[in-house]
C-alpha cells in the first residue's frame, strides 16, 4: 500500500531544516508502514497506484510521543485533591486513606482487565490529540504479580489501539506500608525479583526509579540500575523533583535515557547530562498541579546543550492531565520554552527519550510512518491554543483511516 | 414531549440541599423546554407516555455556562506568543503589528460570515464540554459598524447551534490607533453612537468596558455607563486586572451584574460588589497565559460572601482557551477556590452574573431543562482532572441528542 499526501507544509523536526524542520510545499510518501520521501513535492516523482491525499495545505508533523505517564492505573484521587483544597493536611489526607497508599490499594484490587478498562479512556484521550507513541511505567502494585500485572494491562492497551509502546519498569516507585523504613528488604524481595520477572515475560523496555528524599536514595537506587545493567535494560530516573539529591548526575553516571522532572537540577548535572547523552524529560502538569514554584533550569539545560522532552506525567495523584498539547503550553507558559523547543520535546527529543530516534520522532524517509495532520496556520498554533484540539487526522504505521466527515 | 431522566445522581447546585445540591438517587422530569421536576426518584409519580432514560448511575450538572468570553474574533495571536517567548520585548511586538491592534485589523476586514466560521470551532469546543449557555462580547471592531457586525456574528453563532447566549456591547474594550489619546472623542464618536446602534437591532444585553491605565479611566467608563443605564441595559466591567482603579466598586455603584478579572480589588471593593449584588468573575485562563502573580482576593470575596463566577475569557490574546472544565482546574489550582466554588462558578454564579438565575443555572422545576449528563464517579472528577473530557450527552432546553454510541 502506497500513500501519497501532497500540498501539506511539514514540520519535519528533522535537522538541516530552518525552523522546526519546515518544508512549506511538501509532500510525504508512505510504503508499508515507514515514511519513503518527505521534502518537497516538486523533488517528488509520485509513484503511479499510490492514494494520493490532497492535505489542502495543512501542517503535518511527527506523530506526538508522550515519553512519561502512569497512563496505567486503577481508581482516581479527586476525593484527596477535594480535601487539600479545603484545607486539609498532607497528614489528615493520608489518615483518611489518601495518598499514593490509595492508588496500590487500588491497583492490587484491580484486575487486569480492569485497568485496561479504566485507563483506556486516559489513552483514547491522548490518541485524540495525535499521539502515536507513549510510554508507560508500572509502580503502583509494588508486589512481583502486581508490577507484573500493570506491565502485562500495558501491552495489551496497546494491541487494542494503534499505538506504540515503550513498557517500564517503576518497581522503585514508593514503599508499601508493610516495608516502611525497611527499602533495602522492599528491594531485595520485590524491586529486584519483579524486574526479573518482568523482564522474563519480555515486559520491559527500561527501568526506573523514584530518586528523592520521600521515596529511595541514590544509593539505593544504584542497586536497582546495576541490576537493570546485568539484564541489558536501558534506565532512566524521576530526579531532582523536590530535593537535589543529584539524580540527574546519578542518571548519566549510568547512561541513562532520560532524567526527569528536574526542578532541583544543578550546573554540574545539567552537564554531566549531556555528556551521557541523557535526555532532560520536562513535566509542566506536574509542577502545576502540585503548585511548585521552583522551575526546572531550562537556562542551563540550553547552556549545555542537554535535549530537552516534555511529557504528561499523566498519574492519579499529582498529574490528572491528558493532553500532550496543553502540556506543550505548559511548558511555553510555565517553563519558558520557546515554540520550536515545545514541538521537539514531544516529537524528536521523546522519541530520543525512549532510545527510539531511529525509528520515530521527526518526518524522515526510512522511520515509521507516524503522522499527524493539523487543520492549523502554523506550527505555533498547536502551542498557543489551551483546551483546543485542531487534529485533522492521525497516522500510525502508515495506518491511515478514513477521512473525517 | 416529555422526558425522564432515571437512576441518575443529581448536583443541582440548588440551595438547601448539600454541597453542590446533591440528590444521590436522582430523576429528572422534563415537559418540553422546561424541568417539571428534580429531586429524589422516588418521590415522583413518573407520567406515563413520558421518554424514560436510564442513566445507570450517572452525574447530572446544570448545563455549564461561560459567562464571559470573546469568542467572537478573527485570526489568532499565535505569532506574537511565539515572539514573546523568544524573547521579545511588548514593544518589539506591537511594531511587528501584533497586540489588540493585529486583532482589531483582521476583525474589520473579516465579514461576518468570516467571523463565524472563525468562531464556529471555538464555540463547538466548549459545546462539547457540556456549555449550554455562553456570552459573547464585541470589541474589536472598535467603529459602529465593526461593532455591530461583532453581535450580528455572535447572535448568528447561536441560531446555528442549540445553546443559549448573552450579546454583551464592548466598545469602550481599547482605543484605536486614530484616537490615540483622545478616548474622550473616541467616545463620544464611536462607543456611544455603536451601543446606540446595536441596542437599535436588538444586539445588547448589557454593556461592558475595559477600566484600566491602559483602557479606559473610571471617569469615562462612567460616560458609558450612563449611556448604558439611560437605554435600560444592564452594566458589567474588566476591572481591577492589572492595577487597582476602584473599577470593582465602581462597578458596584451602577449595581452591576458583573465585576470581573479584578486580582487588585480591594477590601472596599469586594464589600461594595456583595451589597450591590454584583458577582466576582474570575478569569483565572489569563491570569495563567500572561503570567500574573497576584491572585484575585478569593479570601475577600469569602469574608464579605461576594458571589464567584468562573469562565474562560477566550480571547486571543491573553487567554485562547476553550475549555470550561480546564478552567475550574485553574480555578481550584492556580486560585484555591473549593470544588464547590468552582463548580458554582461555572453554574449557578454565572448564571447570576448574566442576570438569568430565574431561568438557568441550577436544577430546579420551572427552569430550562440545560443538563449535562457526566461519566464520573464524583463531581470533584470534573475540577480534578485535566484535559479530559467525560461528557455523556448535553441537553439544551429540552433537546435529547439521540445517546452516544
Ligand atoms: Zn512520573
Ligand atoms: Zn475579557
Amino acid at each position: 500500500m502506497t500513500i501519497l499526501l501532497r500540498n501539506a507544509r511539514l514540520a519535519t523536526l528533522a535537522p538541516g531544516l530552518p525552523g522546526p524542520g519546515i518544508v512549506e510545499s511538501g509532500a510525504v510518501l508512505i510504503e508499508g508502514d515507514r515514511i519513503a520521501f518527505a521534502g518537497e513535492e516538486r523533488d517528488l516523482a509520485a509513484p503511479s497506484g499510490a492514494r494520493v491525499v490532497d492535505c489542502e495545505g495543512r501542517w503535518i508533523t511527527p506523530g506526538l510521543i508522550d515519553c512519561h505517564t502512569h497512563i496505567v492505573h486503577a481508581g482516581n484521587r479527586a476525593k484527596e485533591f477535594e480535601m487539600r483544597l479545603a484545607g486539609a493536611s498532607y497528614e489528615e489526607i493520608a489518615r483518611a486513606g489518601g495518598g499514593i497508599v490509595s492508588s496500590v490499594r487500588q491497583v492490587r484490587e484491580a484486575s487486569e482487565a480492569d485497568l485496561i478498562a479504566e485507563s483506556l479512556p486516559r489513552l483514547d484521550a491522548l490518541l485524540a490529540e495525535g499521539v502515536t507513541t507513549i510510554e508507560m511505567k508500572s509502580g503502583y502494585g509494588l508486589t512481583v504479580d502486581d508490577e507484573v500485572k500493570m506491565l502485562r494491562a500495558a501491552r495489551a492497551l496497546a494491541r487494542q489501539r494503534p499505538v506504540g509502546l515503550s513498557t517500564t519498569y517503576l518497581g522503585a516507585h514508593a514503599t508499601p506500608a508493610d516495608y516502611k523504613g525497611r527499602n533495602g528488604d522492599f528491594i531485595r524481595d520485590v524491586v529486584l525479583p519483579g524486574l526479573q520477572a518482568a523482564h522474563g515475560e519480555g515486559l520491559v523496555d527500561a527501568v526506573d526509579g523514584f530518586c528523592e528524599g520521600i521515596a529511595f536514595s541514590p544509593e539505593e537506587m544504584r542497586i536497582v540500575f546495576d541490576a537493570a545493567k546485568a539484564l541489558g535494560l536501558p534506565v532512566k530516573l524521576h530526579a531532582d523533583q523536590l530535593s537535589n539529591l543529584h539524580g540527574a548526575a546519578l542518571a548519566a553516571e549510568y547512561g541513562a535515557l532520560s532524567a526527569d522532572h528536574l526542578e532541583y537540577t544543578d550546573d554540574e548535572g545539567a552537564a554531566a547530562m549531556t555528556k551521557a547523552g541523557t535526555v532532560a524529560v520536562l513535566l509542566p502538569g506536574a509542577y502545576y498541579f502540585i503548585r511548585e514554584t521552583k522551575r526546572p533550569p531550562v537556562d542551563l539545560f540550553r547552556k549545555h546543550a542537554t535535549k530537552m522532552a516534555l511529557a504528561t506525567d499523566n498519574n492519579p495523584g499529582t498529574s490528572p492531565l491528558t493532553s500532550l498539547l496543553l502540556t506543550m503550553n505548559m511548558g511555553a507558559t510555565l517553563f519558558h520554552l520557546t515554540i520550536e523547543e515545545c514541538l521537539a520535546g514531544v516529537t524528536r527529543e521523546a522519541a530520543r527519550a525512549l532510545g527510539r530516534l531511529d525509528s520515530i520522532g521527526t518526518i524522515e524517509a526510512g522511520k515509521r510512518a507516524d503522522l499527524a495532520i493539523w487543520d492549523i496556520e502554523s506550527p505555533a498554533e498547536l502551542v498557543y491554543r489551551i483546551g483546543f484540539n485542531p487534529l485533522h487526522q492521525r497516522i500510525w504505521s502508515g495506518f491511515l483511516p478514513e477521512d473525517k466527515a
